[in-house]
């Protein structure tokens, strides 16, 4: 790329016709591509390969869609209660929160997992790989990203899940098999309940898929924008936010108001 | 629902299981279902009755995914530039801004359309409910919603392609008539060349779909994060922010720089 | 401005020199200006004329800072639990809020004021005013802006307080006279308690210094993310949001779970 | 703090009267304290001990209100042009990007001052700790944050602004003179050109206040917010976002486009 060039590969269109990613709007996306497909193709600027690539972007995908009340849902409900005529904001601050306590170890394991494995034709011994991990991780007295979870233990439901699609479509491979035996290895070494967490998952999947971890956050928060608008389609219908302010107020500063 | 019940029946979790919409998500979804079976199932709360009704859905998601480079896109774009490690905070930055100017039109075609039409199956007679639809915005001096375009004429091919859809899945009904009638009517009274615009169109199909005029932005703001993040993803690689700011910075401060 | 043209008058910097609508940014500014001049700097492209007008806006600004736990505050802390890293997405979340139901009777409000007496020397006669613009929303059946208050009734003590600094620096004119009109005409015709709440009292003020009822929002927003990183400090060292977040997901999802 | 506590000490409020840390908003805020000791009042938790604190606080909020055309600029006026009717999203949209790029080297030279001099009495070898700071960077291949400017050489004028009022106000302390002693260091190992820049001098100003080096980023957030304000405003009136957008999209997508 030239110094000073501004360039976007993405899309051109005419009054006639729009192209995406090479492909026609109008003639050869809609009604012929689904959304899933769409998706793959805005990530990877290309269509998947075959229907085992597309299964294993989807499972990924619908993971993330919807976790039920959480700081990022009731972010984009408090908004909503306060700006109903602009959804894109209720949206948009529900996003906001998914940084390095939700979404972060989804990233930081993409990170670990493609450093030990830069290239995955070649990964190298996993077990010493992982025990490498752990003990470096150990050393500096760092977290191990992806490993433990406060209330889908021993075992994250979730993981099974999504390593049962990776097993099925050929995406169970070298960073699947990293991340599975950094989770035993941590749990060997520490003596505690540490399973695979479903952000682990993802990220063993993300890689062996050949998305740069860099991009892992994207995909999370993407599928979460999906999901918020349920949130704001029940926030609509039955609200909540009204009635937790309210009583949040009240607990919170009761202590300040003045004895009777 | 009693005054002060917060509650939300939207998904629910157990240790070992986890429920959306009544689905299980590690039995049911993940590897069962694709991304557009899982968004129709966050946006309705049921999953799509037939494959006409999933790909009517899946044509309306894909066609608001990407338009390029847009006021939208900049918007993430610069601010990735400035938080390339809160990729969060570059889809919200462009979602912000699908307001009124963008995506309002869609809300207020739906909201024209569903006004008209509260019931479907009994649309009433086509032709006068456009001519009055027509004669009363002119009589208000209002712009009437999701007719022109200023760079898609005489024709939009978006509208085209989603019609077709609609026309073979069964969703081209009443509130595509109507709109296709309001735009002719439209063309007729002004004598200007005034094309049925994309928005309109899926405000025709979302409509016909049962999603209430309120949920229309909701639909684009989703598929839009899709798109967003295509945009981060070629930022990261092929950065257009810095050089864009600064040419912009002394284009637009160099009238008040002191001649030497 | 020529059509093409892309200009900005606010500042221009040059290696050794800020200059900031006209002022030396390092000269004239810094150490020179407090935080209340230069926001009225940023705000009017001017200083203040004297003290009173200076003190008026500071009057106006210092009653938005803090509305302590509001649905916005709690939009910034859910955010911070989530993304700790990145306090300006938490501050942007909470502004997001700040729409058409807690900030928008501002912008109406002062819309109202501004549409009634556009020359607020040649002001009419307000009683007339008044009625007519009470009887006209009742006609249309629409909310007076500004007029009424669930919680600081039968006044807002507020209003009396920025009223109060109205007069003292000569503030309250015609505007106020209105706003003030406007509540007892409501009271008399609805037989209710309508206090004139703050928003109305602000809006008046602000109308009276000539700031267009567009950008009334602007003030609210401006003071309002000086106290969001309020609740931002005090998120991090006495944090409620993990807390909160946990009692509403099992309150709001109990009813879906399986009984033993 | 007790477990599942939730309690705010900011803001209390019955019908006639609202306390804001301790004080009346009514009768001792309003009219009484400006917006810079409101917004000391809101980031202390308590009013400025004398005047001088209070210049040095105004002088370290207004250096950081206004940048002319940046990304975070950018990022408002274009979310501006697509929902004008919602200014909290265009203010919000330009904080979004107050991230590691821009922001972030305030955050990281508070921090690394803040790290190296616990305890602004006991300060330590300023030369001891500058060489050390320094060396320890370049053997872990980091950029020292606050030392170096693209445009503002081989002096940063603000840093000089800044340091002066810290000088006639008593905040010229052991963190400006670590810091001042890093950038010397840094010129003297590197040979290279390396003021220590306005982020740097902020940073070493609100060390000595007592400013936490995690709440700085948040001083910068609220003095953007009245900042991005201002752009609004100038969009409002002199729009520049949409005549941006076209050429951009013109000129990124030209090479996509067929030859005719």
């Amino acid at each position: 790329m030239k110094r000073g060039e501004v360039r976007s590969d993405i899309a051109w269109a005419t009054p006639t016709k729009v192209v995406i990613h090479g492909l026609d709007l109008c003639e050869q996306i809609v009604g012929q591509l689904d959304f899933g497909q769409m998706a793959f193709l805005q990530i990877f600027a290309r269509l998947p390969r075959d229907a085992d690539e597309l299964r294993m972007f989807n499972a990924m995908m619908v993971i993330l869609v919807e976790h039920g009340i959480t700081p990022s849902t009731l972010a984009t409900r408090m908004t909503y209660c306060g700006a109903p005529e602009a959804v894109q904001a209720s949206v948009a601050a529900g996003l906001l929160g998914l940084g390095s306590v939700f979404v972060g170890s989804l990233d930081n394991a993409a990170r670990m997992l493609q450093e030990a494995i830069p290239d995955s034709m070649q990964p190298g011994d996993i077990g010493v790989l992982a025990r490498r991990i752990v003990a470096d991780h150990r050393a500096r007295k760092e977290i191990i990203p992806g490993v433990g979870h406060p209330f889908h233990k021993p075992v994250d439901p979730r993981t099974e899940a999504l390593f049962r699609v990776a097993k099925e479509t050929g995406y169970y491979g070298p960073y699947a098999e990293l991340m599975t035996a950094i989770g035993a290895e941590a749990e060997r070494v520490t003596g505690r309940v540490l399973p695979v967490n479903v952000t682990a998952a993802m990220a063993a999947v993300a890689s062996q898929m050949g998305v740069a971890w860099q991009v892992c956050r994207g995909l999370a928060v993407a599928a979460r924008a999906v999901g918020l608008v349920g949130h704001v389609i029940e926030e609509m219908k039955r609200p909540m936010a009204d009635e937790l302010y309210l009583r949040i107020e009240h607990e919170a500063s009761q202590h300040l108001l003045p004895r009777e």
